[in-house]
């Protein structure tokens, strides 16, 4: 058995069952080893974005690592923007970078780049195995880094002469299967009643809540503790997985801009945070603050980034609101409105047609506001976030949730500046078959970027009229983009249009893209 | 005057006249400053490898450095890939990346990483001026770091606080327009001695030339060290620019596997290098030399990589061929083929039609073999290749160049695989009206990886079965893509549809795309 097979083995063994890759030479025998492993999926990717997104959606459904297969320095690079969204989502990744030999590094051909320094960039731990006996470990240990609360992008780098040696036996070097367990650290009790204290006290109180605590228990408990206490509750900016709909409590999420945080912080005397850091600032502006816990205000750490969140909101809530009942969305949908699509009517349309069970992805960016309300009576689905603010992750994290969650419909709503950076995660979600239906909202423009320029004050010229900031000239056209990819797809202008379309990709297999053309943001 | 300001007039006043850009919040300021500097062309892309490979292709035509404008750690790790290719084109770039102010990294926001890390793996000089006062030397010096021999990537992190503070005066503080000129290294005229000696031993020599080696003086120069001394004359693997057509001296290149460089090399005593590494693998295989002097060869430098290769080889000849005239290529075109197009007809089409004065990108990997000897008697043009290996430079070379020498028509010859990581370049190609061709070859697979496949003697199974080295199902409809972007597009399967299809593209301003639909290689 060669070394790449050892990898393989060895990832497989651990219960790692799909590896997003965009091969090169360098990784030609982890290919091949990859396709004679039954219990692994390899899926291609024509972009390296697409790798690391699609392994960021993938952990966040799995809840488990995939690993992924990139070559050397240049696709590492081509991989670092998701790569960063997905260590901002803490999650769990064994990023595989194939590597010339070491022999071969030191006469500096072409594709020799300083790969290691980037991926030092990441924060994760970097392994390289010397030779093809300590490929195996490695891998083990590439897991377990990866697995490390809150969870980290390991990376294992792979030199081509460690992947085409022989010398492991194919049955046997101690090898065995292992059981994938995230580590779990607990929140001491002593702060649970800290806590506590600070919210029998009877001043006003924000509880910020982020990471594991979106899924279904830890909202409960949350909405426990807002019942009983007053406390207001609020999710962090951008979630990495949140349950909501019909059943479950509905939580608004921290605003972008610093003084919309101050508004819904104003007043309060704590601010408590669990699984999410302190709140700051998205970006800086002149005159405005960083951190954004009101002045006069205290902040506390429930738990942190890392810590288990949902377990120490369960235990805060068996304290503070013992006998409370979380409040949660009564089943509901929007009027279906009608007309031309709007940053108002479309989050609409998708509110009253959200399929049972859904994953939707949301990178809507400036067109958006209107969505998690028109969504919050509608039947449970999760909602995924790009986590880093880092553009262009929408349709790679529904690649990677479609695979880990094949019987699910996914939903990407998607801003169309946002969409360019990755668009050929369409080939791969028309390769695999996947049941996705993306929306891109079309505004031609760099809307997000126009309500920055207002907000920065900077007042050199009209920002609509700049050109560094105009998606038009030519305008996209995504259904043209879509087709290209493999993907069927249409227009719509109106909510009716919206409406028939999306019903139509939903009820039919495989990936459909719908171009919504909304107005400019003015 | 405002930091951003000060940065865009040092930029304008030391010659630099173009930006390529995807801009973000944190370089919104940057976006202002450019906008009101009329000496200065912003040019925007969707996505930052567009970016840098533009600006590669800027330098290696205008002979001097663009600036680009890219946002935080994920904009300057999506343009790592073609930073990667320019930095081995030894293209001087001056490579501006936004950052957030200080003060607000030390709250790790969202889109805080570890942007010095990613730069510093560049290996080129980064500077971040601390304050409004620093900006202009920090930039001056950037563009120096830029122009040192043989070119460099020089990064220029501009913190958001530092991009809006105010306090340059609008018309002083000793900022004076410079003149760009990139230092000179000139090769010792004992070391030519020592070259013309090895020549005129009458052992067998190779002598392989690159960089600006590949214009035409340098050409000429070797063409008549050649014809002296019988020396074999090959150019590097990839060139970053080659004048090459009717007129001028016509050289092979090295090939890509190691045992079609030793064939190239066979019975060679020495072999002399000029303006590029002594030559190596490109990739290392099992029981495969790295390096490719030939055993019982020597290796002689006449000119380091940065040294005047030029000059070197022009003294050289004095010596050793002074009455010696180059041996030129006759005009000539192919015979205009019929039939299918296939690898052996596509270039005799190009060949026959290539337009007076041409720039032509040569990005076609696997389906190129016989592109260089079909343009060989064409009118004189210049010849890019991306020299970094890291695939999909091609049309953002394109871009560059194009709007380096705006009154030349380019043309791209592109493989399928690579085309597709840098797709939306069409858009940026479309919005500035660039008069570019772009031909896609497209087979339907990494065909590359497939030969790489059967010389690393990779058994498991068949490559053309591999799912991970198929790039159909689906098949990529380039022409919609295309169109998607804003870019008139075909589809040729025939050697007359391309000729109709390409004839038409060059007469007609703007981009075209011609999908040139080839068999896959079996």
């Amino acid at each position: 058995m060669n070394g790449a097979e050892s990898l393989m083995r060895t990832l497989a063994d651990a219960g790692i069952e799909v590896c997003f890759g965009n091969p090169g030479t360098t990784e030609l025998k982890l290919v091949g080893a990859l396709d004679t492993e039954p219990r692994m999926r390899g899926v291609l990717a024509l972009f390296e974005g697409v790798v690391t997104g699609a392994a960021d959606g993938y952990a966040r459904m799995a809840g488990k690592p995939a690993a992924t297969m990139l070559h050397l320095g240049p696709g590492l690079g081509h991989g670092l923007s998701n790569l960063h969204n997905a260590r901002r989502a803490n999650s769990p990744m064994v990023n595989i970078v194939g590597d010339h030999p070491t022999h071969h590094k030191s006469y500096d051909p072409p594709l020799e780049s300083d790969l290691d320094t980037v991926a030092r960039s990441l924060g994760g731990p970097i392994r390289r195995p010397a030779n093809v006996a300590g490929v195996s470990q490695d891998a083990v240990s590439a897991i377990a880094d990866a697995l490390e609360p809150p969870g980290q992008i390991a990376t294992l780098i792979m030199p081509a002469d460690v992947s085409w040696s022989d010398g492991v036996a194919a049955d046997g070097d101690g090898d065995r299967p292992m059981v994938l367990a995230r580590p779990v650290s607990t929140v001491k009790p002593a702060v649970v009643k800290r806590i506590a204290e600070v919210l029998r006290g009877g001043d006003e109180t924000a509880l910020i809540i982020g990471g594991p605590a979106g899924r279904a228990a830890g909202l409960c408990a949350a909405s426990r503790i807002a019942a009983a206490t007053g406390a207001r509750v609020f999710l962090e900016l951008h979630s990495s997985r949140v349950e909501h709909g019909a059943g479950l409590p509905s939580f608004p999420h921290l605003g972008m801009f610093p003084e919309r945080v101050l508004h819904q912080l104003d007043g309060v005397r704590h601010v408590i945070v669990a699984g999410t850091p302190v709140p700051m600032a998205f970006f800086a502006y002149p005159d405005k603050p960083s951190c954004l816990v009101p002045e006069g205000a205290r902040a506390h750490v429930l738990a942190e980034v890392g810590e288990d969140a949902t377990e120490a909101l369960t235990a805060l809530a068996g304290l503070v609101a013992p006998d409370r009942q979380p409040e949660v969305n009564e089943p509901g949908r929007p009027a279906m409105p009608t007309g031309p699509l709007t940053i108002t009517t479309w989050p609409a349309v998708i509110g009253a047609l959200l399929p049972e069970n859904a994953i939707v992805v949301d990178e809507t960016i400036s067109s958006g506001a209107g969505l998690h309300a028109a969504v919050a009576g509608a039947p449970r689905h999760d909602m995924l976030q790009p986590c880093g603010g880092a553009m262009g992750e929408g349709m790679p994290l529904a690649v990677g949730a479609a695979i880990a969650a094949p019987h699910r419909p996914v939903v990407v709503l998607e801003a169309d500046g946002c969409a360019v950076y990755t668009l050929s995660a369409l080939w791969t979600q028309a390769r695999e078959r996947l049941n996705i239906t993306n929306v891109i909202l079309n505004n031609r423009s760099y809307a997000t970027l126009r309500d920055e320029w207002e907000h920065l004050g900077t007042d050199q010229s009209d920002p609509h009229s700049n050109p560094l900031l105009d998606l038009g000239h030519p305008d996209l056209d995504f259904a043209a983009l879509a087709r290209g990819f493999g993907v069927a797809a249409s227009r719509a202008t109106t909510a009716e249009e919206l409406a028939e379309q999306f019903n139509q990709a939903i009820a039919e297999p495989g990936p459909h893209l719908i171009e919504a053309v909304i107005p400019p943001i003015r």
